[in-house]
């Protein structure tokens, strides 16, 4: 192994994010529970949002949105407009939440940063990433960061062409496998899993990842020892 | 003058883009026109997108969000969901609109490839601009793509330093004096304005450029007899 860049996601590897959006999704289904239980409310948004994806993207914005279309179907547009009032404000509070590092983040890049260069590769809203990495004091730790709509093999190629090296001296870090593991592996890097609590059903993936440039880490304080 | 690089704006620069919001603005006029005259709804639609800015930053989403809030705080929330349905078509609409690139952009590009490095610098949102750049056609005349959530004096700065070039060897064409311009000016590189038909209120300026960096062109097919 000759690691020249270690890349993380951001959202749920460096920060906490996923749960932000699980409190914001329960206060809707307690909007919506006239309507339907739970669950379906639950099942109605996530079509809405998978539909939605190809034309918004991934981020708050398009969440709120999503969510806004979803009440009025569900409702067959009897939903109250206090109600949609109140949706807007669940993505502006969203928008508004401290940046909460991860335990253990802060240590382990500054264990890192003398020896590899680092970067940050994640996808969402433009301008929430910048806010949040600003916000979470450790722009400093990387050398170059890149926010892009998909994370897929193409990107992960044009992000490694761009740091110059080869993809045997990339890792990627993150709790993602769908987005942050599996398109490296698949190109030939290397990948960190770094599990989150929570993850998102569209992140979710139903099978085991046998790889042998595949890691699983308990936290990401462990990482040093598998560099 | 000795240009490197010749950077470009991208809507309202290489493709037309702000008759699409003004053309769904129009749509929005008439469904609210029952509560408020026309230049009002469009006055207090621009205030919300102001107050939301720093939240959402700019593109058709966040135009999206705004004119959802706007009609709710308009009609007191006596505004139908259908209405709020259609709003959201209005913003989906744009997304999907055809990339129509502007007359001559084309051709300049094609005279320009050989002789300076280009590269796009734009704002917006991220997956939108990127489908744009895609469609256009225009991909493969450039050297870089940045997509920044503010175009400011910092952010040009930053460009300027990745493409490893003198700002006096920079040049930014655009058609936004305030975006495209005035921070390239207060920078030390140099400015060449293309007036678009339509301005969108908040990229205009209410005084006169005067500066030796600064050239206005009447079309972007002039611009190889300033460089």
């Amino acid at each position: 192994m000759d690691i020249k860049v270690v890349a993380f996601d951001a959202d749920d590897t460096l920060w906490h994010n996923e749960a932000y959006f699980q409190e914001a999704e329960q206060k809707y289904w307690a909007l919506l529970e006239d309507y339907l239980p739970q669950h379906s409310v639950s099942r109605e948004l996530l079509k809405t949002e998978m539909q939605n994806i190809a034309l918004y993207g991934y981020g708050i914005k398009a969440f709120t949105l999503s969510m806004i279309e979803t009440a009025i179907r569900i409702s067959e547009g009897t939903i109250g407009t206090y109600v949609i009032d109140k949706i807007i404000g669940f993505g502006k509070d969203i928008l508004a939440k401290p940046v909460v590092l991860i335990e253990g983040v802060e240590d382990a890049l500054k264990n890192m940063k003398d020896k590899y260069r680092l970067v940050v590769s994640t996808k969402g809203d433009l301008m929430d990433q910048q806010r949040k990495l600003r916000d979470s004091g450790l722009e400093g730790f990387f050398h170059h960061i890149e926010i892009v709509s998909e994370k897929n093999e193409d990107e992960y190629t044009k992000l490694i062409k761009h740091l110059d090296i080869d993809a045997s001296q990339f890792v990627m870090v993150g709790n993602s496998l769908k987005s942050d593991i599996l398109p490296v592996l698949n190109i030939g890097g290397f990948g960190f899993h770094v599990p989150y609590h929570v993850t998102w059903t569209h992140e979710q993936i139903d099978f085991q990842i046998e790889h042998e440039n595949f890691t699983e880490l308990k936290d990401i304080s462990h990482i040093l020892n598998y560099l």
